[in-house]
């Protein structure tokens, strides 16, 4: 089983964090790296990384040993601007990500792990570029994945994110929820046993029976009571500032779905900054990435945390070894 | 410096958790109870607790040693209902908050502490009552307080609390923030030396530049300014979904502004879902309050938690003992 992982932004963190992961022996499964070999050898150079580093034409050209890099050739290693903003960074950034996607559709590797791109940097090449997530799911013809953060106390899955919070409400509809269920059971049963998963309201005190709003009972319960038909084992809408709490302190939930993007990554985030992964559901492959950006200021000086890295490269590997759900898809 | 406490719902955990924090000497400041003397005699005696109670006619006739008791009279101890809704309970809980806040007003107390009580059974009696807080609030002439919420790893303000999520929006103006980072400031200055405040963004990454909503440009960021143009040291409008790790885990901020009610109440609940206290600034009284409610399925047991009050007596105790800041007021 092989796992493709995009290399970044060439003058962010990705560079380095692959090079250094790979030395230290954190990678425990076979990887071919997407990206720029010239890159590469002057990162592992100027960090005296001393990585061996093999170019490959296709992901099948994959031997143990050296860290295999799918060579796109686009940029030259000296004209990367390190900690900067680049135009030519950003775009040759999204084409290790077209070509991995494309790879993963034909199977070529099992799953995707990407590093960082500048959404800046992309969009000067790319105005129509709106985020890393948002490209990998037009590749594969899907309109609205499923965002799922995961840190080892918490995983949570999100309704809606980058959107301004005040439309957040008004996209809190019942079919919205119940696929973001659906995936939800579906993904938690390749991680967990028997999972239960709790569902936040989306109003203060989850809208105290309508006193504070009405999605809770007009949109979110008519989602869980669909999804507790079929048998699985969701419990809510419960209060927002309550739900985290019984799933990681309590351990009474193995996930929980938010409905905005601060309900599920404030907790995510306060728990376990540098060690959260981002799992993209509802995509006919597996998606994980890191959970930080390109990291500019701290750039090729050899100090980025490997740690987000090497726990997405383990989560994919996790969700493509499970055996699916038992229960039919819908 | 004597401070008041009211009793809350008879049927509740107020009584048992008044009475268990005196006997077991955790309140460490004189108190007055305002409540019903038999209540806490009958609770007394049910849990076999054997801490000597005193009537008092008024807060002046406090003595050291017992727990001194002003007896409002209102409910027949054999009466209550312990662990339901009451109306009777009800209407006693909310004339023991009339009565301490105007015993606070009058300066026959130092602070007022209040214990919970159930909406529902207030509302039995008084149906325009929409909570604790704003009875309070409007007893002293105050319409728009700012809630505090504090736990020992993080304290929190909020612009908004108890209204629907897609209200929360609208309801992030200037003037208001600018408010609420006042009353922050001066709260803080009582607690910290020089303290250091860091304010949210209301929308994912803060709005990335106005890309996921505009309130941190229009709103947010011009009334941090105003506070920083005032010497106050502000940090702002910053990611939601970082600004709490940076105040808990990097010590960056001694309080985080929120901008709405589960922004604060995730990160605090989740950090200590037991020891939170309530403060409620922009009163011209000191009041704190436990930030639990009457569990009415765990009352009159013997197994409610004390820490949540006992820290709310400290943290009253230490708002009133503090200089005020040294700033002229706006």
């Amino acid at each position: 089983m092989l796992f493709g992982v995009t290399m970044g932004d060439a003058g962010g963190v990705g560079p380095e964090i692959l090079l250094k992961s790979f030395g230290r022996r954190e990678l425990h499964h076979p990887v071919v790296v997407f990206g720029d070999l010239g890159v590469l050898e002057r990162c592992n150079r100027e960090l005296h990384y001393g990585v061996p580093l093999r170019r490959v034409s296709r992901p099948g050209d994959y031997i143990d040993g050296p860290l295999n890099v799918l060579d796109l050739g686009l940029l030259r290693a000296e004209d990367v601007r390190v900690g900067q903003i680049d135009a030519r960074s950003g775009a040759a950034a999204r084409e290790y990500v077209v070509a991995a996607t494309r790879a993963a559709l034909e199977g070529e590797i099992a799953a995707l792990v990407t590093l960082p791109i500048n959404k800046e940097a992309t969009q000067a090449s790319d105005p129509s570029f709106s985020g890393h997530t948002e490209l990998i799911g037009a590749l594969c013809g899907v309109k609205e994945p499923v965002m799922m953060l995961a840190c080892e106390q918490l995983i949570v899955t999100h309704v809606t994110t980058h959107i301004p919070l005040r439309e957040a409400a008004a996209r809190i509809k019942r079919e919205r929820v119940a696929r973001v269920l659906e995936l939800t059971w579906h993904a938690l049963g390749r991680l967990r046993p028997q999972p239960r998963i709790g569902v936040a309201g989306l109003n203060p005190h989850a809208g105290e029976h309508g006193l504070f709003g009405r999605e809770e009972l007009e949109e979110i319960a008519p989602a869980v009571e669909w999804a507790r038909g079929r048998g699985w084992s969701f419990e809510g809408p419960l209060s927002p500032d309550t739900v985290f709490y019984q799933a990681v302190c309590k351990r009474r939930f193995d996930a929980v779905v938010a409905m905005y993007h601060d309900q599920g990554h404030i907790p995510v985030k306060l728990l376990d900054f540098e060690g959260g992964v981002n799992v993209t559901l509802g995509l006919p492959i597996v998606r994980t990435s890191v959970d930080h950006g390109t990291a500019f200021d701290i750039a090729w000086r050899g100090v980025a945390s490997t740690r987000s890295f090497v726990r997405a490269l383990e989560l994919a590997a996790r969700l493509v070894a499970a055996p699916a759900a038992s229960e039919p898809e819908l």
